[in-house]
């Protein structure tokens, strides 16, 4: 059994903790948090756990093998840090830093002391995006025309990070998985209205061969969308994460156009096909991804988020807050 | 009784004169098209009606008191002023011309010789844009945060006018008919995969005061969408224009920040009240379109989609092409 | 050219005319109302068109061809037969007639004089049900288990036939079409909350192998629903005619069990398969009706919705209102 | 703090665990089940909690003040008098008992041992049920017409109990508790296509002044469904249980029907008004009613959902057995 203990218990830290609790491979011995409230809220649940205000009798403790960091994200550097130079395996939430300076760092230490570093990419593990792997990696698609994003909600406002860093994180954790972490430049938009922070964002990610990557996040909707188009010179899809069922769809559709001696002599021809949403089993994407942390673990193996995923992410996000700074400007990426 | 002409009986034309036909103010009395097969099923639809090649045959005509334009774009400039020219009333498909110069000639001529023009901006007669000019007009969103929509499909690509031109004509009518034509500034980006002509698009328009408004065109989505979020102080609106009932929704939520101190202490509150959807009888956009025009014609009387507000469209249009050119850099409008 | 005329302006017949009017094997020659408003409509609709207020000058007039009976249920018999006497083919709206044995006369009438009567049972033409009858004729669902359809709306009371003659009449005629007019009995229920006639309605069939086939019908829901489900051992599917895409989708999904030993000791397995939404043209069902009413006429031939096929929906109408007089008993069919 | 064990780590059993654990007035103490698999499942979930084969030492232990019955029906009777013999409060989970009989005994044996019994209704929890009630009960739907309801799925396929027994006893509760146990009749249909148990059924529940209430329950739909229609003369409702927003509409919908002279005169005007989705907040309806469970023992006050509440629920499902058995034959339940 895998000792873990994890490091903030506030939003997503009891599902870390259910899910470590839960799986056979781990057993959660210590959970730690600043918050008082928080505290007694992990004792409640897990009487059986030791729970502390302290990270350091997590981070530092010799009898755990594992630390999961579930703090804002200024505080991911120095935990994740002191938990690798103790000799732990670390789990982190996303973005995996403040910096890609930071996360470049932590990839690097992580190689030299021959630890499993994680970052906590869920979407990654759900198995609509797994599938969606199968499609775009196996060419079933075709030469890809464009990426297409919505992610929105009356979202919580962020007191350290603007809406891109908080929602968008996902999608270009997602993005890369897909397409590879190889677009050219970023263009970033996006107005404040409460204070210094963007609550709105519309992200484009150029791609050689006309590929185009477009993102919009939004702290101010009144109503939660989650949807991605792909299309495909072969065939197009529709991930609607929000449906419990047929959230995958394929479509044999598109359009072949035969340019003929000019520009305007443009013949296209739509081809209309059937659609197919694949069965993809019910199975949270949180424990898939625990239950990989601990193969990972057991045999020494770098996992494909791991920390270096992390500091692609950071680094589009980065360049991302240049654009904002300069009205959109397209930033070079590499 | 209003005796009107059509020409071109391509993809709208039959609705033009289907309403104009069924219209008690109007007697529908010619027909032109170059294209055999379609006069073909001009005279098959409307026996009693005279059907022939030549434009001019009804722009010239002395029974003939409007001229309906409904053909490619490129061709509206000179049928319109003929028509103007030859004292007709004109009604215009949109974009009213393929420049603004030439817009703002027809509207300078219809001032001179007092004849009415109205471009077909069919959304703005819809139930769903009228309510929510209501909404908007009336102040019951509060400041406006942003504008966002989404129109995309498998759509048919014209030989002529990019994705833009083709699809965001409405939107962007729309945009000015609840916000005002008063956009700062635009910045577009938009690839092209098959020819010259972009055939995905992403527009944002910058207004005063953080109000941002941004347009998702695509001719290459396997599925249709059309919907429209609006985001204010006070209420947020969802719009979507495929559905057959509710389709459109006014959400009483909000966030309130309450910036203490500094920049990281915010304290959001956010107001979740209930939705409302206001009942929205059901009549075809196109019929009351062609009503305002004979109440126009009856009484001199200047419409709000005339050919001011389709050269203010065409502007913004025209302003996208030179933010295409320039990689989306953004180009002000004022 | 066939030369057709219409009785009955009112809710349905200018469908009909537009129809048949812009069919090129018809000439749409006269409309015949009562009502002078109805007859100014289609005047205005079809300036070509003769219109007057006797149906005789339709069913009598040496020169038509076709007559289309539009008008209420209770008139379809006697204007059904006088077109038959006057040798003309016959379209009638559905429910054929107002009893199974005029159903019977109009059949028998049409057998001895070699003439085409057509029912219009407008559903069995639109792409969805084509395709499903593919499907169910096809055997690729397996043994059938239920099928069950939701018809309800805010619906338009009618005056002289309850919600089931109304509504219910579509889904009989599709129950037919897919499954054959071999139920064995009828139950059926349903209160009246403002006058004689049935509001709700829910029928009931019972055919062999414990096939069952359920129907809601309603004229006072506050939304509109229009889907059916129907369950195989091989496959299952849902139809949902409200959707403007993917109305169809089939589901590779069933239960296997193992009856082990006794009855209790069942083993449930579940094959949880991918969903295939079919691609289905646009094609107004209409229209295809009116074409393939041209060619059983040019054919002599008889359409599978002739007046039996008219009849057999009849006849389970009158058997559910055998089964509301008694309380939901079942009354047998054969 | 109240000690809880539970009886049962099956389905249900879980997420009772998990909420007696997390509640503030609960301490859970012990967990039960026949089976070592569940056994050491919950061992991993709660290592703190005493988990056992034997019933019996949670039913006898005398440190133990609630027992949460979580198994099979055909053991409910037997777990629950045990607890209350031994001085026990009682959760039970749906349905109470295997027959009427039983419930009653429970019943009576908890009015002299003064003990809450409480049975998991949990629908009666969540916030749409609630919000329902309070527009029922307070009359502003006004009379009330009829009440649908469809529940379908591909469901798991009980051993012991049909799909009435199984699924409708969720939407009894919810009728009993929105209109009151006062049906007069029920009417059952229901195939059987595996074995001796109706895998597919129709409720029809007949009140007076012509409300009708139909339940569709179906362990063999390719989709899930949960949707609830209730039309009164006032406003009319929709309850769509699986959207996660928006899950109740009320609609300012009607029919006002003025019947003059005879019954054909009928003359109807339909009342066309906006629609409301009142905001409902998203709390998990088991810990809801775990709160309830401990308010009431602390108070010693009898909940809604009873012993009587869950014997109501029984005797309706008796009640659709001796119908089923007669073919659908109406049953009075007075």
């Amino acid at each position: 059994m895998i000792k873990a203990g994890i490091v903030g218990y506030g939003y997503w830290g009891p599902n870390l903790a259910r899910n470590f609790n839960s799986n056979p491979n781990f057993d959660l011995v210590a959970i730690a948090d600043r918050d008082e409230k928080r505290r007694l809220m992990a004792a409640q649940h897990f009487p059986h756990v030791k729970v502390s205000a302290a990270a350091e009798e997590i981070t530092r403790s010799p009898e755990i093998d594992v630390v999961a960091v579930a703090t804002p994200v200024s505080s991911h550097f120095a935990l994740a840090m002191q938990a690798l130079e103790n000799g732990k395996h670390v789990w982190i939430e996303k973005p995996i830093t403040a910096s890609s300076a930071e996360a470049a760092q932590i990839a690097e230490k992580a190689g030299q002391l021959n630890r499993v570093v994680m970052v906590d990419h869920t979407y990654l593990f759900t198995g609509s995006v797994r599938k969606m792997k199968e499609y775009v990696g196996g060419g079933q698609l075709g030469d890809l025309y464009y990426y297409d994003s919505v992610r929105v909600n009356l979202g919580l406002f962020q007191h350290d990070v603007n809406v891109i860093w908080d929602l968008a994180t996902h999608d270009l954790s997602i993005m890369n998985y897909l397409l590879g972490p190889t677009a050219r430049a970023v263009s970033a938009l996006g107005p404040r209205h409460f204070n210094e922070l963007e609550d709105v964002g519309y992200l484009t990610f150029f791609y050689d061969n006309n590929l185009i990557a477009h993102f919009h996040v939004n702290w101010l909707s009144p109503v939660k969308i989650r949807k991605t188009l792909v299309g495909g010179s072969r065939k197009m899809l529709v991930w609607n994460d929000l449906e419990q069922e047929e959230t995958l769809k394929i479509y044999d559709k598109g359009v072949d156009i035969k340019t003929q001696k000019g520009v305007y002599d443009l013949l296209a021809e739509y081809r209309m096909g059937d659609m197919i949403s694949p069965n993809i089993p019910h199975v949270e994407a949180l424990k898939m991804e625990v239950d990989y942390f601990a193969e990972c673990i057991k045999n020494s193996q770098n996992p494909h988020n791991d920390a270096r995923a992390g500091f692609e992410v950071v680094r589009l996000l980065e360049a991302s807050d240049r654009s904002l700074e300069s009205n959109g400007a397209q930033i070079r990426l590499d």
